[in-house]
């Protein structure tokens, strides 16, 4: 893929015919930075992980999403001292022990993205289960 | 942010009201995969960098571009065991000493993506020089 600078810090990116932009912080607009892009990756690469892994032990979603944010340093390098990832799952009959399996297999066997992170980042990983008629329970991930 | 899943493998990403598609290597699309975005945030993180300490080293870059790729493992988890990046720079007086001293600075002092790359991840990074009149000329970073 290739990078083109545009002007200021913004560059224009093609990933095989499509297309991307990217911006600073400070002049975003429909643009990205680097560093949302990042959680992008790592979160993107995860949720996957856990849908597949879900419908591999029949287990049906009805709603799946996340949520991903993360803690940046104050000094130069500003990467993220640590990233909170929340997994919100619902249906009919979703059992604990499978999203905490899948869970598992995408830290510990399947996220490309995760593999390449140091250990030093710490990611706390929390998900919730609903099955749609009461409300939802939260549960920390423990790895 | 918040990821939400469509179907298949397919996420819809949402960055502050900013929108962004994901989906898997299979079935890209107009979407970009984990992997993809992995390679954009590392690329994008030090080409502002790159592009930012030349202008503070009053180098002027009449054009700027960059290429960007990764070697995936073919077993599980299948993440980059190493990374190929070349920079292209371009104008009328630039220095080789002054983009070695970019590329160092982002390396080691700014670049926050890179940061949280584990170091057992090989990066091999050339960049070239043209002054517009004559052929470019091709130089390894070494570390």
């Amino acid at each position: 893929m290739g990078l083109k600078h545009s002007t200021d810090l913004k560059f224009e990116v093609d990933v095989n015919g499509r297309k991307l932009e990217l911006n600073s912080a400070e002049v975003m607009r429909q643009a990205f930075t680097p560093m949302e892009l990042f959680l992008v990756a790592l979160g993107g690469c995860t949720a996957m992980d856990v849908q597949w892994i879900m419908d591999r032990q029949r287990q049906r979603l009805d709603k799946f999403d996340m949520s991903i944010s993360g803690l940046r340093r104050t000094e130069d390098p500003m990467y993220f001292e640590s990233i909170d990832i929340k997994y919100r799952l619902a249906g009919p009959n979703i059992r604990k022990d499978a999203v905490e399996r899948a869970l598992r297999l995408s830290a510990e066997k399947y996220c490309s993205v995760r593999t390449m992170v140091k250990d030093s980042i710490k990611l706390n990983i929390t998900y919730s289960i609903s099955n749609g008629t009461q409300d939802e329970t939260t549960y920390t991930y423990v790895p």
